[in-house]
C-alpha cells in the first residue's frame, strides 16, 4: 500500500487524486480518478496539463487500468492493457511524455509477465511511483543546470505554466527560477497570461506568488513591448515535444516570443526533461499540433466574449525552430546547437554522473 | 435642430448618444451624454474608443460644454470653455485625434467670438457635425486608397478594432477591407482578440460578421503561427498617434505583430486619417503611453482570472518604429518611407483633388 503526494498529484488507497487546474487559483479543488477512463478524461479536459505531469498521470492511469481486470485471464488482461494504453494515448496528441510514460509502463508489464498478477500489478505501481519521484529529482537537476544562465538582477519572461503544476512538482522553467532564487539571485519574472487557457495568469502567477518570487502578469501581446523597454534579459519556457533537430513544440505563442527574443538579442532557453525529447521525430514539421475547442476562445467560463457563431482557429501549440533556441536545458546539462548532435549526446551521458 | 446618426454616435435633441462598446457584442446598449462631464467619462471608461471616434465624441463634448453655460457672461463662458477643453483633454492621453478635434473646436469658438451666443453655439454645432461627417468621407477615401494594396484571395491580419466603431462609421483598417470586398476581392480576415479589452473578439469580429466579410478569431499569441502557416498576406491596423517620422502608436501588441510580419516578409500597413498624424511629435519616443487599471487583466467582467493581489503591467498602447511599416494609408494617398518627407507632403496635398 504505497502512498505518494505532490502539488499536482497524489496516489493514495488505489486512487489518483489530481488538483483541478481548471479551477485554480480561484478554488483549490481535487478530482479523484478510480479507473483509466477517469484519467483519460482528466488529461483530455485539462484537469491536469503540462507535458511531464501528463506523463506521470498517464502512468498511474495505466496502473489503474491494470487494477480494473486484476483477476481476469491472461488473454483478457493483456488485451485490456493494450486497450488501456491506446485509450490513454488518445487523450492528447502533442506532449510526447504521455507516450514515453505509457511505453515505459508497457515495458514493465511485458518484462514482468511471468510474475503472478498481484506481483505484476505491484511492479506497475512501483514503475508509476518511480516515474513520479524521478520527475521531481529531474526537475531539481534541471533547476541546478538552468540556474547557471540566470544572473543576479535578471528580468525573465515565461509563457504558459512550466511550473510545479506542469510536472509532478518543482517545475521545469519555474524550477530554474526556484533554483536561481534559492541561490540568492534576485530575479523579476514577467508571466504571459497565455490565452486562451490562461495558464500564466492562473497557474504561473499563483505558483510564483506562493514561492515568494517577484512576478508581474502581462497579456501575451505585451511580450514584445516589455522586451523593447529593456525589462527582459532572458526567456525561459517549457516544451511539450522536442524533435531530434531541436525544433520544440510548446504552448501556442512560444514561436512568436522566440522571434521577438531574437530580434531584441535576448537569450531564449527551453527547459525540459529528456523524456520530452523525441529522437524519432526528425523535425518540428512532424509534430502533430492539437486543435482545441473554439469555446476556449469565445467563452471564459460561462461568460461569452465573442459574437455567436464566429469562426475560430485554436491550435494549442506551435513549433519553435531550433535556429531561434539559445539552449535546451535538460537534467543532464544544457544542449547547444547543433542540437542533432548535442541532444543525442545528452542521452548517452551517465545520469548518475550528472544528477 | 440638427440630427446626425452613425453606428458609433448619434447627435439628437442636444444629447450625444453612444453605443456602449463595453457591452458589445453581447448587448446592444446606448449611453446618453447630456454634458461635457458625461462625455469625459464616456471616453475615459471606454464606452467609446478608437482614435477617430474619440475625436468626434470630444467635439460633441465641447459643444455640450458650451450649451451648459449658454447664458453666462462672456468672461464666465470663455473661462468655462477653457475648463471644458482641459477636462476633455484629460480623458485619455495617447490618441492625438482627441487634441486635434478639441483644437479645431476651440479655433471655431475663438474665430466666432464676435457672434451672439446662440450663433456661436450654432457654429460649434456645425463644426462638431462637420468633424463627424468628414470622418466618414475620410474613411471611405482611406478605403479606396488602401484597397489598392489588397489582392484577390488575400489573408489579412488585423489587431484591435479599427472599424466603424473606432471611427464615426465605416472604419480605417476595416474600411480598407470593406472597400476591397465591395470591389469583389475575396478576402479572409484573421482578427486578434486583443487582450485585455478584447476589442478584436467583441467588436471587430462582430462588425465583420455583420458586414458579411469572412473572419476568423484568434488569440493574440497565435499571430506569429498563422503567419508561419502561410495564412497571412497582409497586415492592416489602425493608429492612435503617428509621429512626424512615421513611428506609430497603436493598441498594445501592434509592435510585436510588426516584427513578426517583417520576419515573415508580410507587408505591414497603418491605416489612419491625417488627423492621427501629429507633426509636432518628432518620434515615437515622445508619445505618452497610457497605463490602465490592472483589473482589466485580472478580471473579465466580474470574473476573477488571476490570483488576488498579483502585480500587473498594463500599457494600453505600444509604438511601432517606422522602419517596420510598409506604408501609412491616409485619405490623401499612401505615405511611403521616408515618412518625415512623405507625411508632410500628404498635408500639403489639396484634399479636393484627392478625395
Amino acid at each position: 500500500m504505497s502512498h505518494f503526494k505532490s502539488l499536482t498529484l497524489e496516489w493514495s488507497e488505489e486512487r489518483l487524486i489530481l488538483i483541478d487546474q481548471r479551477k485554480l487559483p480561484i478554488e483549490e479543488k481535487y478530482v479523484e480518478c478510480r479507473n483509466h477512463e477517469d484519467v483519460y478524461l482528466a488529461i483530455r479536459e485539462m484537469i491536469v496539463r503540462g507535458a511531464p505531469a501528463i506523463g506521470a498521470t498517464a502512468a498511474f492511469g495505466y496502473l489503474l487500468g491494470a487494477r480494473e481486470l486484476a483477476n481476469a485471464s491472461d488473454e483478457v488482461f493483456f488485451d485490456h492493457m493494450t486497450t488501456v494504453k491506446r485509450r490513454l494515448s488518445d487523450s492528447r496528441p502533442t506532449a510526447v511524455n504521455l507516450f514515453w510514460a505509457l511505453e515505459r509502463m508497457e515495458n514493465v508489464l511485458f518484462s514482468n509477465r511471468s510474475l503472478n498478477r498481484k506481483e505484476l500489478i505491484d511492479s506497475l505501481e512501483g514503475a508509476a511511483l518511480s516515474i513520479a519521484k524521478e520527475d521531481i529529482e529531474i526537475n531539481k537537476a534541471l533547476g541546478r543546470n538552468g540556474a547557471t544562465v540566470v544572473r543576479d538582477g535578471d528580468g525573465i519572461l515565461t509563457h504558459c505554466n512550466a511550473g510545479a503544476l506542469a510536472t509532478v512538482d518543482y517545475g521545469t522553467a519555474l524550477g530554474v527560477m526556484r533554483a536561481a532564487a534559492e541561490q540568492g539571485k534576485r530575479i523579476k519574472i514577467y508571466a504571459d497570461e497565455t490565452r486562451p487557457y490562461l495558464q500564466g495568469a492562473r497557474l504561473t502567477a499563483w505558483e510564483l506568488i506562493k514561492s515568494g518570487i517577484d512576478v508581474t502578469l502581462i497579456c501575451d501581446n505585451m511580450a514584445g513591448w516589455v522586451m523593447k523597454k529593456g525589462f527582459i534579459d532572458l526567456v525561459l519556457v517549457g516544451a511539450d515535444r522536442i524533435a531530434a533537430n531541436g525544433d520544440s513544440a510548446n504552448k501556442i505563442g512560444t514561436y512568436s516570443i522566440a522571434i521577438l527574443a531574437q530580434r531584441h538579442g535576448i537569450p531564449f532557453y527551453i527547459v525540459a526533461p529528456l523524456s520530452t525529447v523525441d529522437l524519432t521525430t526528425v523535425s518540428g514539421e512532424e509534430i502533430p499540433i492539437e486543435e482545441r475547442s473554439h469555446s476556449e476562445i469565445t467563452h471564459l467560463g460561462n461568460q461569452q466574449i465573442a459574437p455567436e457563431g464566429v469562426k475560430c482557429f485554436n491550435p494549442a501549440f506551435d513549433v519553435t525552430p531550433s535556429s531561434l533556441i539559445t539552449g535546451i536545458i535538460t537534467e543532464k546539462g544544457i544542449a547547444r546547437p547543433p542540437y542533432d548532435v548535442s541532444l543525442r549526446e545528452m542521452f548517452e551521458k551517465n545520469p548518475e554522473e550528472v544528477i
